[in-house]
C-alpha cells in the first residue's frame, strides 16, 4: 500500500495554524524531498517489516530485512538533524516543520520511526542538560543519526510509578559511574542500525533520597567512547530478550542488564526527574504526532479501498449495481470522520508546535513564559486526544475494510496494532490528564486554561462575522468552549475539597480539551480557507478543508458536551461502583 | 488467566429481565455445569491456541492442540444439544438460557465456540427449512455435535452484497445439484474436529433471476451420507487455504473450491436469501452475544490485574507509598466502564431472547407476529452495539495494563484482536443499522419503535416513584428515549424524501437505540435489585448491581444526546464532505 505524504495539508498548517514559525519556501522544499523519501525508502518496509519482525538470536538483536540499508540512506541524507541546531550538524528547523517531518516518518514506518524519535528524545536531554564535554562527544554523532539514542525509565515494578525504581548508580574514582540494574521496554534498546547507542538511564545513588526525589539521569554507552569520538571497549550493558507484541513488531522492545555498566552523571545528582520531565514534553509531542501519522496512513489506504471495492446498490436507487463502496453513506461517514479525526489532530501538533517555536523565540523572559505555559497545556492534548483518537481511526479503517480488514495481508490491521501502543508508551492517557490537571490547570488556579477559552471566543467572533457555515461553526465551538470553561471552573472548585472526585473526571477533561483545541483549528483553518476561496485560490484543497472543518464541529466537537456532564456530574456515580 | 462464568449475573437476567421463559432451577443447573466444564476444559485453550494457531498443510486443516480432547468432551456431554429440540437429541432449553451459555463459552475460547457458533446456525436452518428426510438425516449428527455445520455465503466478489453471487448450482437427474465455485471466510469450513461437515451453500441455478432473487440454498456434506447416517464418498469440496488473521487465529477461516460437488436444495429454488434471513437472525443474535462475551472475559482479566497491579500513590494522599492501581480514580473509570457495558450488553441480549422465547411460546399467531416485530427489532441492536462496544472494552483492557497489554503474553491484547472480527461478519455495523432503518423501522412507519418507547416510558414511571438513585435514572432514561423518539420521527419523515440523509444516520440510531435498551434494562435491573435490597436479600451483588445501572445511565446512557445531535442535524455536513 503506497503512502503519499500530505503536504499541501501540512503547508497550510505551518502558514495559517501556526504562522511566522517558520520559512515557508524552506519548509515545503525538505517536506517533499523528505516525504518523497520516505514514501520511496522506507514506507515499502512497514508491512514486510511488521511481517517479519524484530528477531532476538544469541544475544544479537536483528531489524527486518531492509532496515540497515534504508537507515543508512536516512542518515546519509541527514534527516536525523532536521530539528537540531547547526552547531551539531543539524538543519535549525522550527518545530512545526519537525512535527510535519515526523508525521511523514511514522506514517510511511512507525516501527522504523520509533528509533529517529528516540534519539531526538536524546539530542534534546544532553543539548539541556549534559556538560560541555558530554555535548561534544555525543551530539554531532547523535544529531548526524551515526549513533542512536535511548530512554531507560521502566524497570518490571516500576512504570508510570518511577519513584519504584531500583537501579543503583555507584560512583567510581575517575567520576563515572557504575549503573547495576535491569529496564525494561526499552525501544530500539539494542539493534543492527548504528554502531554505537546512547543510553540515557534512570538510577538511584547510594545515599539518594527516597522515591522520585532520589533519581539521577546517567549517559551509558553500548560502546566506550574516546577522544575523536573513537569507539572503544563493549560497555556491560546487554540486551536479554525482546518482547513480542501486539504491534510495532518491527522495533526492538528489549529487556536491558546493566552489570555494573560505565556512565556518565548528566547534570546533577537526585535531578533527574525534573530533567526528564523537559525531555518528556518533547517525546510526548512526538508521540502525540505518532497518533496523527497512523491515522493519516489507515484513511489513505480505507480511502483507496473504498474506492475501488464495489459492493452494494446505493440507497438512493442512482445505480442498477453495485457501486463503489464510498458512495454509501455509512462509508462516506466513517471516512469523513477519520479525515477530519486527523486533519483535527494534524492541526493541534501544528498548534501546539507554534507555542513552543514561540518561546524559544521569544524576546524576553516573561514572553518565554507566557508561551511555555500555553505550549505546556497543549502537550497533554497532542499526547492523550491525537493517540485515543488514533485508536478510533486505525479500527474505523479496518471496518471499512469489511470482513478483508481482518486478513493481515491487507494491511488495515497493522495499523490498528500498532496504533494501539500510542496511548500507552510515554505515559498513558491517564498519566496525560492528570498532568494536564494537576500541573497544568489545578497549580495556576485555571489561569492558562482560561487563556485559551479567551482566544477560542475570539475566533467564534469570527466566525459570527462569516458565511452561513462559519455561523453554524461558531455555534458549536461556542458551546464546547463553554463546556470547558465550565468543567475548568468545575475542576479547579472541587480539586481542593475532593481530589478524588477531582481526578475522576481528569480524563474526561483531557479528552474535552483536546477535542475543543482541535475543532478550534479547523474553524480558524475555514476562515483562511473561505477568504482563500473567495480570492479563488486553489478551490478544489480549500473546500475539502471547508467541509472538513465542518464535519468537524457537527459530528466530534459536539462530544464535549458528554465530557462536561461526566467531569461535572459523573463522580458520584463513579467513585461509587462497585468492582 | 482463569475465567469464571457470571452466573449470578444472568441468573438475575433470566429471572428479571426476561421473566418468564425459564425453569429457573434447571437454569442454573446447566449453566452452572456448563460453566465448570469451559473454564476447566476450554479456556485454558484460549491462549495456547492463539499462539499456534489453526494450520494448514497438504490439503489439511489442523486445529490447536487440545482442540479435538475439548471437542469431543463438548459432544459426549451433549452441550451442542442445549437449545435444540428434544426430537433431534435436544434439550429444548429457552432461547435465554441457550444466550446464556453461548456467552460462557465464547468467554472461555472465542475460535474454539465458533464451530458450535455455525453448527447452531445449520441446525436452525434445516429446523426451518429442511425436508423431513434431510431432517431425519443430518439433524441427530448436528445436534449431538458428531457433525458440524458451515454458513457458505461470502465470495471474492460478494461480500455484504449478495447480489454478486456466483457460484453455480446445476440440476442432475437424481434430483440433485452439482455445485461449482468458490467461497471464502468459511469459518471452520475444514477441520479435524468431527468426521463430517454439513456446508449450507448460497448458489445460483443456470436459470434463476439475476441478483438476490435467483440465489438457493444447498446442503453440501464433506462426505455423501447414506443411509444410518453412514458416511460415503468424500464430497468434491477442498479447503485451498486458510486465512492469516488479526484475532480467532485458532479458528480455520477457508477458501472453499466447490468443484461440481454433489448438493441437495433446501426448500424451494430461489428462495435462498429469504431463508438465509431467518438464519441470520439467529447468528446475528449469536455474534451479538460474542460481544458480551469478550467484553465479560477482558473484563475479568483486567479487574484481576488492577486488584494486583502496585503503581503510584493515591492522589488523594491515602497511602504513602504505591497502592493497587484499582484504587487510581482512572482505573476505576476504565472499569466500571467495561463492566457496565458488559452487564448493560448482557442483559439486552437476555431481553431480545425472552421476546424470541416469548414468540415461539405464543398462543396465537397474532400473539407471535407481535412478539417477533419485538424480537426481530431488537437483533440488530444485540449484534450492532454490544459488537462495537465490545471492540472499545476489550480496548480498555489493554489500556489498563499500561506497556505490559502491549506484550502478547499477558493475554490482554488477544481479546482486542478477538473482538475486531465480531462488528464485521455475519453483516457489518451499517448493514444491521441499514436492517434496523429499513426493514425494522420504516417499513411499519416506526410503530415497533415507538412501542418500545412506550415500554420504556412505563419503567421510568416506576423509577420515579423509587428511591433518588432511581428518581436520577429516570431523568436520564426518560432523556435518552426522548432522543429515540426524535430521532425515529426524524427518519420516518426524512427518508421519503432524502433517502441518503436518512441512511448517513444509520449506524448513529443504531448505536442510539442499542445504548437506550441497554440501558433501559439495567434501569429495569436497578429497581429489581432495590426491592430485593429493602428485603434484605443478597446485599453484595444488588449494590453492585445498583451502582452499575447507576454509573451507566450516567457515563454512556447519555451518549443517546450526541447521536441524536448526529441524526437529526449531521446529514448535511456528512454527504458534504469531499473525500
Amino acid at each position: 500500500m503506497t503512502y503519499e505524504a500530505p503536504i499541501e495539508d501540512m503547508m497550510f498548517n505551518i502558514a495559517h495554524v501556526a504562522p511566522g514559525s517558520a520559512d515557508l519556501e524552506m519548509a515545503a522544499a525538505v517536506l517533499e524531498e523528505f516525504g518523497r523519501f520516505c514514501a520511496e525508502e522506507i514506507a515499502p518496509l512497514n508491512a514486510t517489516g511488521d511481517r517479519e519482525g524484530a528477531q532476538f538470536d544469541k544475544g544479537q538483536v536483528r531489524t527486518p530485512a531492509g532496515f540497515q540499508a534504508a537507515y543508512s540512506k536516512f542518515v546519509a541524507m541527514g534527516w536525523q538533524g532536521l530539528s537540531h541546531p547547526s552547531e551539531y550538524g543539524g538543519q535549525d528547523l522550527p518545530r512545526v516543520v519537525g512535527a510535519a517531518a515526523g508525521e511523514i516518518l511514522n506514517a510511511a514506518n512507525m516501527s522504523f520511526a520509533l528509533c529517529p524519535l528516540l534519539t531526538d528524545g536524546a539530542i534534546e536531554a544532553l543539548l539541556c542538560f549534559g556538560s560541555p564535554e558530554i555535548k561534544a562527544t555525543y551530539l554531532p554523532k547523535l544529531v548526524s543519526g551515526a549513533w542512536t539514542g535511548t530512554m531507560n525509565l521502566t524497570e518490571p515494578q516500576a512504570g508510570s510509578d518511577l519513584a519504584l525504581l531500583r537501579t543503583r548508580a555507584e560512583g567510581q574514582a575517575d567520576g563515572s559511574y557504575m549503573i547495576t540494574g535491569t529496564k525494561i521496554f526499552i525501544t530500539y534498546g539494542d539493534h543492527d542500525l548504528a554502531e554505537n547507542i546512547v543510553h540515557l538511564v534512570l538510577a538511584r545513588t547510594p545515599d539518594a533520597p527516597r522515591g522520585i526525589k532520589g533519581i539521577s539521569l546517567f549517559l551509558v554507552p553500548k560502546f566506550l567512547v574516546g577522544g575523536n569520538a573513537a569507539l572503544g571497549a563493549r560497555n556491560t550493558v546487554r540486551c536479554q530478550s525482546i518482547e513480542h507484541k501486539l504491534g510495532v513488531r518491527a522495533s526492538p522492545t528489549c529487556v536491558l542488564e546493566f552489570e555494573g555498566a560505565t556512565g556518565f552523571l548528566i547534570g546533577r545528582e537526585n535531578a533527574g526527574l525534573e530533567y526528564m520531565f523537559t525531555m518528556m514534553n518533547a517525546a510526548r509531542f512526538a508521540v502525540g504526532v505518532q497518533g496523527v501519522a497512523i491515522g493519516e496512513r489507515a484513511y489513505q489506504q480505507a480511502l483507496a479501498y473504498a474506492k475501488t471495492r464495489l459492493q452494494g446498490r446505493p440507497v438512493d436507487g442512482s445505480a442498477p449495481g453495485a457501486v463503489a463502496i464510498i458512495q454509501h453513506p455509512d462509508v462516506r461517514r466513517m471516512l469523513a470522520h477519520m479525515r477530519a479525526t486527523t486533519e483535527g489532530c494534524r492541526a493541534l501538533a501544528a498548534f501546539a508546535a507554534g507555542w513552543q517555536d514561540r518561546a524559544e523565540a521569544a524576546a524576553s523572559p516573561d514572553e518565554r513564559a507566557d508561551a511555555l505555559a500555553v505550549a505546556e497545556f497543549l502537550v497533554p492534548l497532542v499526547k492523550g486526544f491525537c493517540t485515543e483518537m488514533s485508536v478510533q481511526t486505525t479500527s474505523t479503517g479496518v471496518q471499512i475494510y469489511g470482513g478483508m480488514g481482518f486478513i493481515e495481508e491487507t494491511g488495515a490491521a497493522q495499523h490498528t496494532r500498532d496504533a494501539r501502543i500510542l496511548p500507552i508508551y510515554e505515559g498513558t492517557t491517564a498519566i496525560q490528564a492528570n498532568d494536564l490537571l494537576g500541573r497544568k490547570t489545578l497549580r495556576d488556579g485555571g489561569a492558562t486554561a482560561r487563556r485559551i477559552a479567551a482566544m477560542i471566543a475570539q475566533t467564534e467572533q469570527e466566525l459570527q462575522r462569516g458565511s452561513q457555515v462559519a455561523q453554524e461553526i461558531a455555534l458549536r465551538l461556542s458551546d464546547a468552549r463553554e463546556d470547558f470553561q465550565s468543567v475548568v471552573a468545575h475542576l479547579v472548585e472541587v480539586s481542593p475539597k475532593d481530589v478524588n472526585a477531582a481526578y475522576a473526571g481528569a480524563v474526561p477533561y483531557l479528552m474535552l480539551a483536546g477535542n475543543l483545541v482541535a475543532g478550534w483549528q479547523l474553524a480558524r483553518s475555514l476562515l483562511v480557507a473561505e477568504a482563500a476561496l473567495a480570492r479563488g485560490e486553489d478551490p478544489a484543497f480549500k473546500s475539502a478543508k471547508i467541509a472538513t472543518a465542518r464535519f468537524y464541529a457537527h459530528h466530534i466537537l459536539i462530544e464535549t458536551a458528554l465530557q462536561h456532564v461526566r467531569v461535572a456530574q459523573g463522580a458520584a456515580s463513579l467513585l461509587g461502583t462497585v468492582l
